[in-house]
Parts: structure tokens; sequence; C-alpha cells
């Protein structure tokens, strides 16, 4: 039998905190960083190496996934993990923000949402219920509810109309998942409400009513300044149970994970390190790092003498950015695996910051290195 | 210190020959595949998965090496076996060939063949005693001599006038090797003539008298019908002396590696396994598969259960199907790997085969195999 999903918070410093949550692939130690498997493959890399870079969780995507494969024909093939060779937790988002960002012809009603698939042009509708329908079919260990994602700046009116009918479909979402969370599944809930503290406040409040597993923050870093995203992280922290897991969709730099941890929260997803690591950027201890420039065309240094990962210790520089130049489809593979790896080895030292409570230093040799740069010119 | 080059027949089957090859980086069991790695790189492969799917030697091409990042540059970083971290043998062509297919703009005389590099638009001068030069930098256990290769179909005076080009290049190649050969690497003098058999063993003989410690055969599969590359090759190896090996150059589908070996060919290269695999196409016991096909889509098998390589055995056609069609990088990755995999299973069953005097035994059960087709539609 599945084990059920629990959270169990081991440690905080200050706001920030150390955890571990269950689910029926396996436990995952808390801060944690989910690369981004969009369309069943986080971005060139065989799910070994993936491994390998230290990750525990990776996330899929519902929008793309309904599309192509079809989240039926996924759930006939024995569902995403054995689908992609992944037997470690998967979380799936709801679509809710793919069809915001990607489809050009949507249309929202209380029901749900009808837009225009940018595969093939055809109308696909997708409702709260369906949402968790195919995250299920999909056998994702966590759910997202379908909320609305707006695009900012938007109105005041607009915001609380949204983060309004988020929650209306929160609850249609829970009703919808019941079953599921018998078998040791979670549902989150997503908290909206723009930039605006006390509608993500009310959001937060409503949706810890309605007892989630866990809960997102999601329609941040969508543009808008770190300090503003930081602000509303901490104020909806805040106003969240201490005992459910705290997932900040979408986010970010390793700056935006530190300052974010110190917050309070616990999970993140984003595609930086794999779309970065594809255009030539390497994200080390020294900052982030442009194997496109022609200094390093000389270099027979590594990334990263000190890299956990072989990838940042094995490869020169030159190396690095002689397949960046040449455009090789290897240069994208390594730099995505050392840039998981970094922010792996990132995750893994704010836990460990938290467990013997000094966070704080933590974080000032990390952003310390980070100043002092790149290594000088050979 | 480096062993140095040598070539030992172990069995022989008709004229297919069981064989092995020393290098001052490893030895060479043959009838051996070389993987392309054109740019310092079989293309979107780390090296560790290049030597799982059994390769002992990779290819690289001097051409584009020489232009991007440069031979003194590869030279300076400790050569191309450290550059690249593929720590087996590597042989390296002249540059001739690339030259012929890839600048728009070149300019032949007795010294050597001026160019237009296809990246930058420079010209650039390779003269036999440059590629031999640009091949000891890159520090090439295998070296080519510069050849010139002829567009097909070309007049019977230009056949003659290139082959004995390439004859006199091969003498100053020689020349200018001499000293590498007593470090233990190897020069390989190059077969030209076209299509026709007396040009060709007119070379063979020529080149034989200059002692080279193997021999190519340049300028076939550039588009002449299978049963004229056979003919041309049964020829030449007939010229050829027993006792060194012979390489027939960017060659080719399974079924001309079989014919090929039958005539006495040691060594092959070709870019099919890993171009194709970008391509969504396979390469199995079962004959070609296009993956793109929309009849994998719902088939839970994979590409090949009895396959020695896990690639081909653990993810579903209708995976790589779905990575195939979403034009993932995994997709080309995947079936690069298998695609070599089934090369090197290929060239292992044809040396135990020879080893046992069963080749043509070996021949029969594969072509039937291939002629069966593919696994019926699920």
């Amino acid at each position: 039998m599945n084990k059920l999903f629990s959270f169990r918070l081991i440690k905080t410093d200050g706001a920030a905190r150390r955890g571990e949550f269950v689910t029926p692939h396996g436990n995952v130690q808390t801060p944690v960083f989910m690369p981004v498997g969009t369309q069943a493959t986080v971005k060139g890399l065989m799910p070994d190496d993936v491994q390998a870079t230290g990750s525990e969780i990776v996330l899929g995507n519902t929008y793309h996934l309904m599309l192509r494969p079809g989240a039926e024909r996924i759930a006939t093939l024995g569902g995403l993990h054995k689908f992609m060779n992944w037997p470690l937790p998967i979380l799936t988002d709801s679509g809710g923000f793919q069809v915001m960002s990607l489809s050009d012809l949507r249309k929202l009603s209380e029901k749900g949402v009808t837009f225009r698939s940018h595969l093939d042009g055809a109308m696909v509708e997708l409702s709260p219920e369906r949402a968790v329908e195919i995250q299920a079919l999909l056998d994702a260990d966590i759910s997202m509810q379908l909320d609305e994602c707006l695009k900012l700046p938007a109105s005041a009116e607009e915001i609380t109309r949204a983060m309004q009918l988020s929650l209306r479909w929160a609850e249609r979402s829970k009703r919808a998942f019941e079953g599921r969370a018998k078998q040791g599944y979670a549902l989150f809930g997503v908290v909206q409400g723009g930039d605006d503290v006390g509608l993500r406040a009310e959001s937060a409040r409503a949706l810890t009513g309605m007892d989630f597993q866990g809960y997102a923050i999601g329609g941040l870093a969508v543009g808008e300044p770190q300090d503003v995203m930081l602000k509303i992280v901490a104020e909806t922290t805040a106003a969240l149970p201490a005992d459910r897991p705290r997932y900040l969709m979408g986010v970010g730099t390793p700056h935006d994970l530190i300052e974010a941890v110190k917050r309070g929260i616990d999970m993140f997803d984003c595609v930086l390190p794999t779309r970065n690591g594809r255009h030539g950027m390497a994200f080390t201890r020294f900052g982030p790092i442009n194997l496109a420039n022609a200094r390093h065309a000389n270099d027979s240094r590594p990334l990263d003498e000190q890299s956990a990962h072989p990838a940042a210790r094995i490869y020169s520089r030159a190396y690095l950015h002689h397949l960046t130049k040449a455009n090789e489809i290897l240069g994208a593979v390594l730099l995505s695996t050392i840039n998981l790896a970094y922010y792996q080895t990132l995750m893994g030292g704010m836990r460990d910051a938290i467990s013997s409570g000094r966070f704080g230093d933590f974080q000032a040799a990390t952003e310390k290195q980070w100043a002092q740069g790149d290594l000088p010119v050979l």
C-alpha cells in the first residue's frame, strides 16, 4: 500500500524551515528544488543523471502533457513515472499558468477555461475537476488545484475577482480529489491575490480552512521586482499553517531561493538551471558564468574544482566554451547537469544550515562568494 | 612509454578478418565501428555513455577541429583525449573530405589546398605536412594522410590525376610523420581511384610500397550504388597487405558493414547512427524503425527487449515516439545511444562469427531478421 502523504517539520531557524515530506514514491527533504520536466523529460538529461545531481522530485506540466501525448495515454502506459522512467516523486502543476502564458486564445467562465492548443489549434476545456482528473491519470504524487493566473499589472478589481474564483475552484478541486487523498496522494491549494498583501492573506486563510495537504504561492515571479515578491512571500507564509509544506511556484534564481527559504518557503521549481544551461550559462558558487564568453577559450580549469558533481570538475572551461560556441547538444546537456547540481548543492547547504541553526551565516558566506565573482582570467 | 602501434590478424573466415590493433591509448578489436565525434563530441552523448555502447575508439574531424577551437589550442589544453574526456583511442581524418564537401571555395595545387572556412569565411591552407602536424597536435592515435577527394562522377582523366596527386601527398605525409611513428602512433595511407578498379589497384600497390601502418579506402559512399562500392572494396582489399588494418571511410548502413567485412574491411566510421538518431530513426535487429510514425504512440513495448543496452530495453516505443514528436533533446540522446549500441552489437556479432568460422551463418540470420521487419503493431 502507498504511504500516506505527510509533512514533518524538523527544525526552524528564524522563519526558515527544515522538513521532510512523504509521498507514495518516496520521501523528500525540504527545502527542496524540483527540476522542471515539462514534456515528460528534464530537457536533455537521462533520469539517472537527474538523480545524480541530488534531485529527489521533478515537476511535470499538465498543460503540455494533456495536449501531447495526452493524459489518458500516459495512464494506459502506466503513469508518468513509468513513462519517463523516473521512479521518485513527481509534482504536477494544474495547467492554469501555461493556459495563460502559451495559449493565444482563452475563454474563462465559472465552470473553467477553454483554450486553444498551441500545438494544433484545437479548442480544449480545462475545469478544476478535469485538472484533478488529468493529474491523477499522470499519477502525480502531488497535484495542484486549477487557479486563474493573471498577467500583472491588473486592476485591484480583477485581482480580487480572480482570487475569489480560484478559491471556489479550490473547493471544487478538493471535492474531486477526495478519493485520491485516501490513497496517499496530495493536493495543494494555490494562494493568489496578485501584489496585494491583504488579498494574499485572505486567500491563504480561506485555503487553510479547506485543509489542503500543502499550499502553493502562485502568480509571482511574473516580472515584479524581487522585493515585491519577497514581501508577498513573507506575508503569505505568515498566514499559512506551520505543519504543511509551502511551495513558491516558478522561482527562481539562487538568490531568490535563499531569500524565499529565509521567509519560510519549502519547495521550488524553475526552468532557469536547464534553460540557461542550454544557452551557455552556468550557475556556480562564483555566481553565474557565461561560457560563450571568449575569456574561457583557453582556460584549462574546470568550472568549479570543489563541485560535488563530476561534470563541473572534469570538463575544462575551454571545452564548455567550445561546445557552447559550436552549438553542440553536449554543451546543453553538461551545463544543465552542472546547473542542477549547483542548485541541489545550494539547497543541501541551506538544509544543513537550518539544521544547525546557522542559516544567516550560510547566506552571508554564499553571497560573499557570489560577490567576489568568478576566478580571474588565466 | 607508449606502446607501438601494431596490428594482429587473429582469424579469417573467407575474406572476413578478426583482428586487434594496439595504440598508445589502448587496444581495439576488429572489425570495429568508430562513432563520429566531429567537433570533439559524439553529438549529444557523454563519453561514459559512448563507452557503455561498447565503443573502443572514436573519430575526430580535422577540418572542424582546426577551424574551431583550433589544433594548437587543443594541444595547449592537453590534446583531444583530455579536451573531450575520451581516454580511449582516437582516429582523425585529414580534413580533405570536408574541404570538398563543406567549403564553397577551394583552390588546389601541388602544394596543398587553400579553402574558405564555412565558419567565418577566412582563407585557410592545408598541406600534407600541415594535416600531419594538426593531427599530431590533436594527439590522434591514428592519423590519415591528406588526399584529394573528388566529387563523382568525374572523368577518368580527373580521377587519375587526383589519385596520382594523392600518392605524392602520401609520400610527403609519411616523411612528415616519421618521428611520430617511433612514438607508437600510426599513419594510414588512403587509396583513391574513384570507381575504376584498375586505378584503385594501382593506388593500393603504390601505397603498400610506402609501408603505412594501415590503409584506408577513401572516396566511396559518396552516392554510388552499393554494388559498385562493394566491387571496389573487394578489388582493393585484395591488393592490400594482409598484415595491416583496412579502413573503409564514411561507411555505412548495417548492411554495408556486413558486406564490407565480408570483403576484408576491418574499420568503419559513419554519422548514420547518431545523425539518424537525432531525426527519430532507430537501428535495431528488426531493421530501421521510424519513431516519428504514429504506430508507436501507444506501444508500451521497448524497442528491443533483447538489446544489450538498457536504453533499448527500458524506454517504451511510445515514450521515444513522444520525445521525437516533441523534438526533445532526450529523444536524440536516447536514439543516438541505442543506435550506437546496435552498431556495436552488430560488430561484436561479426567478430564472434569470424572467430568461430560461421560468418556466413551470422550474415544470413541477421539479414533474415531484418527482412522479417519490425514487431507487428500492437
